[in-house]
């Protein structure tokens, strides 16, 4: 196998700098949409379709389809649900098709479209995606969704947990994974604590969603990757 | 005095994002523009003025200005000098004016022309630079120059070490700030053997200009701020 990279992308407005036609692009937004759609996945969702406006969302209202928009931490008025991981407990998504706008997480969805292969990631699923990274003969790209295209710290300790596992598996690094990995190896001792520090943690707590945030910190709950098919996530098949 | 805010412009694509027209801007290109102004400024050049493209550069060929031009860590072609600060003693530039292009450093300056003030920072006047911008009463936003607009880490590190010594002042942080503080004092106790690691640092090696990056690495080693009036750098009158 040649050698492979592992980069991190700490924001979607960095990615036209980086070619992905022939990586594997990991999406991050850990607080909290790529964490739901880890969960709703990993609890027998059938698909969630990501899509950029609360329109395009709109647009799927008369069909059999849970609707799901969030717009700065707040489901958007008249929809099912929001971003909130507890929303897609077994009871309600099993077997179901989810729509799903977020303010960072399905943009940077969209912005990948070019890559070989997408898939989800969060603390949930993180030691389950990084054992089939490493099965995998492509380059990573471990893209941060950001908050409105700023840096944040949440999806970048994400990226580093991950560089971190892999870190003997003789990925070549750029010097913004040596930086997440660092990151992640300053905070990994208690995430959570670690994030109080952050001004998105403080913004998500004002919305009173801390039971979400520390759910979001669970690692290894799940035994599943969401996958992008087409226009669809779903579960991939191993 | 309001509480003033710190935040970090991982590389100058981001810059967008920020509003800066009330902040002191600090241009950060460790390796080597932005420490190569600091000594030269240091030890009495009149002015540089930094110009985005080796032909602005060229314009000024026949007048009795240095003309300095650096790409992809090079000097281009038939210029005087290019990047080192070896080029910046007191010697070859007392008292002269040099028109300077490089690949990252000039190109953060310019696109930073909307701030209330733009000054120049290097580990050479870390603390110097420090102690005045806490008698500023403004927002400062520390832009790292990057590499052809991706994230750097040795940038980040000097903006982690001017938080950390802003740490005292009550400045509200973001979250760029927050890791670039915590990537700082990963790699303070060492700084040369820290920065190893990076892609940027082996490329510069291969250049055979190591002691460069050592130079550039020398923490307090000179009492001046550079700061652009008009399209000038200049010393900064206290």
């Amino acid at each position: 196998m040649q050698i492979r990279k592992i980069e991190v992308c700490l924001t979607p407005a960095l990615l036209p700098l980086y070619d992905i036609s022939e990586s594997i692009v990991v999406v991050i937004d850990i607080f909290r949409a790529t964490s739901s759609i880890c969960y709703g996945i990993e609890n027998g969702v059938e698909a969630i379709i990501p899509v950029a406006s609360v329109e395009s969302c709109e647009s799927y209202r008369h069909t059999d389809y849970l609707l799901a928009a969030e717009r700065n931490g707040e489901v958007v008025e008249g929809f099912d649900f929001g971003n909130s991981p507890f929303a897609y407990s077994s009871e309600k998504v099993k077997g179901k098709t989810v729509v799903l706008t977020t303010t960072n997480g399905t943009h940077a969805i969209n912005e990948s479209r070019e890559a070989r292969q997408i898939i989800i990631g969060s603390f949930l699923n993180l030691t389950f995606l990084c054992n089939w990274l490493k099965t995998q003969p492509y380059d990573v790209l471990l893209l941060c969704a950001g908050w409105k295209n700023k840096f944040n710290l949440e999806d970048t300790l994400f990226a580093g947990a991950v560089v971190h596992q892999l870190s003997e598996e003789g990925y070549q690094q750029d010097d913004s994974s040596i930086a997440a990995e660092d990151l992640y190896i300053a905070g990994k001792s208690d995430l959570n604590e670690y994030l109080k520090k952050t001004s998105h943690s403080e913004r998500l707590k004002k919305l009173g969603i801390e039971e979400d945030i520390r759910f979001c910190l669970n690692v290894d709950i799940t035994n599943s990757i969401p996958v992008l098919e087409g226009d669809r996530l779903v579960k991939l098949i191993l």
